[in-house]
C-alpha cells in the first residue's frame, strides 16, 4: 500500500492538456497481434479493422474543449446507445398492451450480467404499480400456522444472493414454429433470456416456520397482477434453493420483475418464477391453473404431452458474430457467447467454424456458476469464404445441447416452448449473416 | 425435462382470482422462526416485525383491479424506490458543476453488484458527451510502433469479463478528517466504492502489440474530459490484468464510468482507472501528473508521503443495520456488510456485536472473487439494549483490517485518502444507529 518517496524523480515536461507532444505517425498494426497476443494459438494474422489518421488522436476533441455535464442521482446510457433497447413481439401490443414479451438485445451485450432496464419482460396482463407497505404475501394451505408478511417484515429475514438466469418457455420459438429460419437477431428469437444477481430470503426459512403438513408436496404461486398468474411448484424445490428475491443486481427489484417481491427458481422454466409474489399455497398435488394448462405445456408424439417442464434445458447462443452484425473483412475476430443450463455448470462448449464438420473447445469464462449464464469466446481467423457457425454446450450432468433436427423428433408438431437446440449462423462473403438450420 | 401425464389428477377449485378460499387467520410466528430456521444457529428466538391482519392478504388490491403498464424499450426503478439515489457531496456543485464525487447508497442495497445507475461518480470537470465514432485511442511513447484505435476496432479484439470494484482513494475520508464521528450513512462516509461487471480488452494485448521498448517501466493514462485527468501507472499492472472496459454490467459503459472506453485496473485506486481513456504513453518513471501530485498522496509522520498508493487496502462496512435505519424492536436482525480487498479474495470477516470485546465470524456469500465485493452476513439477536457492532476483514494475503486508532498513527494529520479502518455503528436500545469510533 504505497512505496515511500526515496530519491524522486523530477517531473517529465507535459504536453498540454489533451494533446499529444510527439506527434508520431500512428498505425494500427494489422499483421502482428495475433502472433504476440496473449495466449491466443492457432488463428492467422490479420487485418483488425480501418486504422485511423495521427491527427485524429492528437488533436483536441470538442468535448475536451467544454465543462461535462453534472452529476446525477441515476444514471442512464449514454445518448450514442439509445437503439439498445427491449423489442416487444409484434402482435400483441396493440390488441391488450402489456400483455406479450419484449427481449433483451444478446447481440448487443457482453459478459454475463443483463441490466436490470435490459431484463427481457412476459406479462400476462402489464406491469402493476404496487405500494410496497400496502404489499402482502401470504403462506397458507396445508401448513400449521398460515403467515402473512409484510415487505418490511420480509426484508427481517436472513437473506442469500446468487446469479442466475431467467429464461422464459417460449424463449427460441421462431426456430422451431417456422419451417424455414427467420432472419431476425438473437434478440427476436433468443431474447427471453437474462442474467441477474438476485437476493432475497430463502423460501425454505419461510415454509418451515409456517410448518409444513404431512403429506403435501406441491405450491401454488399467485401473483399480485390483475392476471393472477399462478404455478404449481414442487414443495422439494421450495424446501432447496427457491428464493424470495426482494433486489435484483444489487437494488430493488425493477417493476417488470416483479416488484416488490418474486418467487426465484433457479434454473426453471421463467414463468414459474411468480412475479408481484401475493401467496403460496401448500397443496397437495399441483393446482392446475390456467397459466399451465392453457400455456408452457410440450406436445410428444403419440398424443401425449409432458405435463411440466422445470429446469431450462442446457442452451447456448453465439451473440457476435450473428444476425444484424456484419463481419468488416477476413482476419481476426471473436467468436463470444452465452450458455446456460437449468441443471448445473456449463461444463464446456464446442463452436463449429465450418457447419458442424469440426467443432473446437470454446474458453469459459470464470465464474462459472450453477444455473447462471457463462460467457465463452473462441478465437477465429475468418478466411473470407462462406461459413457456418454453431456453439453446442455441455452441462455438468453431461447433458449435451441437441441438435435442432434431434430436438423436433422427441416433440410434436408445432413445437413452441423449450427449444434448446443449436443455434446456426451463416457467415457469407461480403460479412452478412444470416440465420440457418443446421 | 418434463414427466408424462400418467394419470392426471383433476383440477382443484380455484379460489376467485386474487383472492384465498380459506380465509383462515393469517399470523406471523415471532417465536419459532430461528429454532426451525435453515442452520441459522445461536440467535435465540424473537420478534420478527408486526403482523398484518387475515383481510389485508385475502383482500384484492388495487393494482390487481385494473391493467398493468405496458413493456417498455428500457426499464427504471419503481417510483417508490425514487429515495435510492446517488448524492453528491455539497459545496462542490454550486462552484464547479461536475467536479466533485457522488456516492452510492450503499445502506438501500444488497448483494455485491453495484446497478450502473448508482455507481459512484467522481469527476474532475463533469462528464464528456463523447461520440464514439470520432473517439480515438492512441497507444504512443516508448514503443516500436504507435497505434491508434477507434472504438470499433477495439470491438474486434479478444475480451475479458470480470467482476471487481473500484474504489475511489478519498472514500471513506470523513471519518478520518473529523475528530468526532459524523452522523451520516454508510452512503455518505462510504460510498465512494461500487462493484460492476466489466468485460473489455486485456491491455497487454495492445502493448504487446504496440511493442514496448527495453528500458521503459511505466504507463501514463490520459481521459478526453475536459480535465484531461492523467494518470501514471506501472508498466507492470498494464501486463498484468490490467483492461480496456467497453462494457460494465453486460451494457456498453455508462457516461459517468468512462464511455465510450476507461482503464480497469482491477483493486487499484479509483482515481487511476482513467475514464474517456485517449492515450497511453510508455514511459520510464512515472509523469507526475497534477492529478497525481496535487491530490491522493498520502503525507505519514517525519515528513515523508507516499508517493504512489496502488492496491486499496482490505476494507469491510456493516451496510445493514447502520445509520438512517432503526431497529425495529429486539430479536432477529441480520447483520449484513461488503468486504473487498485489492490485494486479492476476502478470506474472513469478523463481526464483533459487543464494541469489539468479543469477535463472530460471519458468513461469506460466494462466489468469492478476487478484487471484487465480497458479502457477508451474521444472524444477531439483539436483545434491546445499546450495542456497538463492528467488521473487521481479512483478505487472503493475511492483511487484516486495522482499527482506525491503529490506521491514523501512521498518517500524518489531517489523514484524508486510502482510510480502511474498521467502522462502528451504535444501536441504540431505541433502535435508533449512530456512527462511532471505536
Amino acid at each position: 500500500m504505497g512505496r515511500k518517496i526515496q530519491s524522486p524523480r523530477a517531473p517529465q515536461a507535459l504536453p498540454p492538456s489533451g494533446q499529444s507532444s510527439d506527434g508520431l505517425p500512428a498505425k494500427i498494426d494489422r499483421r502482428g497481434f495475433l502472433a504476440r497476443g496473449a495466449g491466443i494459438a492457432g488463428a492467422a494474422a490479420a487485418g483488425i479493422a480501418p486504422q485511423a489518421a495521427a491527427q485524429d488522436a492528437t488533436a483536441v476533441p470538442p468535448w475536451m474543449q467544454t465543462m461535462g455535464t453534472p452529476m446525477r442521482g441515476y444514471g442512464n446510457p449514454s445518448k450514442f446507445e439509445e437503439k439498445v433497447l427491449r423489442v416487444a413481439a409484434s402482435g400483441y401490443a396493440k390488441v391488450t398492451p402489456g400483455a406479450g414479451a419484449s427481449r433483451t438485445p444478446l447481440q448487443a451485450l457482453e459478459g454475463t450480467i443483463t441490466p436490470s432496464g435490459l431484463h427481457f419482460e412476459r406479462h400476462h396482463n402489464g406491469v402493476p404499480t404496487i405500494d410496497p407497505a400496502q404489499h402482502r404475501l401470504m403462506i397458507h394451505g396445508l401448513v400449521k400456522k398460515p403467515l402473512v408478511f409484510t415487505v418490511e417484515s420480509l426484508e427481517r429475514y436472513p437473506m442469500t444472493s446468487r446469479i442466475c438466469f431467467v429464461e422464459c418457455a417460449g424463449n427460441s420459438g421462431p426456430n422451431t414454429v417456422n419451417p424455414k429460419p427467420p432472419q431476425a437477431t438473437a434478440q427476436a428469437i433468443h431474447g427471453l433470456v437474462s442474467c441477474s444477481e438476485w437476493t432475497g430470503v430463502p423460501l425454505a426459512l419461510l415454509l418451515n416456520e409456517a410448518g409444513v403438513e404431512a403429506g403435501a408436496d406441491w405450491l401454488l404461486a399467485e401473483g399480485a397482477d390483475a392476471a393472477a398468474m399462478g404455478r404449481s411448484v414442487p414443495l422439494a424445490k421450495g424446501l432447496d434453493d427457491a428464493m424470495l428475491a426482494l433486489y435484483q443486481n444489487g437494488e430493488r427489484l425493477r417493476p417488470e420483475q416483479g416488484y416488490p417481491v418474486r418467487l426465484l427458481l433457479p434454473g426453471w422454466e421463467g414463468n414459474m418464477n411468480v412475479k408481484w409474489l401475493r401467496r403460496i399455497k401448500v397443496t397437495r398435488g399441483p393446482t392446475h391453473t390456467k397459466d399451465e394448462t392453457s400455456k408452457y405445456s410440450d406436445m410428444v408424439p403419440g398424443g401425449k404431452a409432458l405435463q411440466f417442464t422445470f429446469a431450462m434445458g442446457v442452451k447456448s447462443v453465439i451473440t457476435r458474430p450473428s444476425f444484424g452484425g456484419k463481419l468488416a473483412g477476413p482476419g481476426f475476430h471473436e467468436v463470444s457467447g452465452i450458455a446456460w443450463s437449468g441443471a448445473g455448470r456449463i461444463r464446456r462448449v464446442d463452436v463449429t467454424l465450418d457447419g458442424g464438420a469440426t467443432w473446437k473447445e470454446a474458453v469459459l469464462q470464470g465464474p462459472i456458476l450453477s444455473r447462471s449464464l457463462t460467457r465463452f469466446r473462441l478465437p477465429w481467423d475468418w478466411n473470407g469464404g462462406q461459413a457456418v457457425i454453431a456453439s453446442r454446450a455441455v452441462d455438468e450432468k453431461g447433458s449435451v445441447q441437441p441438435t435442432r433436427a434431434a430436438w423436433l423428433a422427441e416433440m410434436a408438431q408445432p413445437a413452441r416452448y423449450h427449444n434448446h437446440s443449436i443455434q446456426a449462423w451463416e457467415v457469407a462473403a461480403d460479412g452478412s449473416i444470416a440465420n440457418v438450420f443446421i
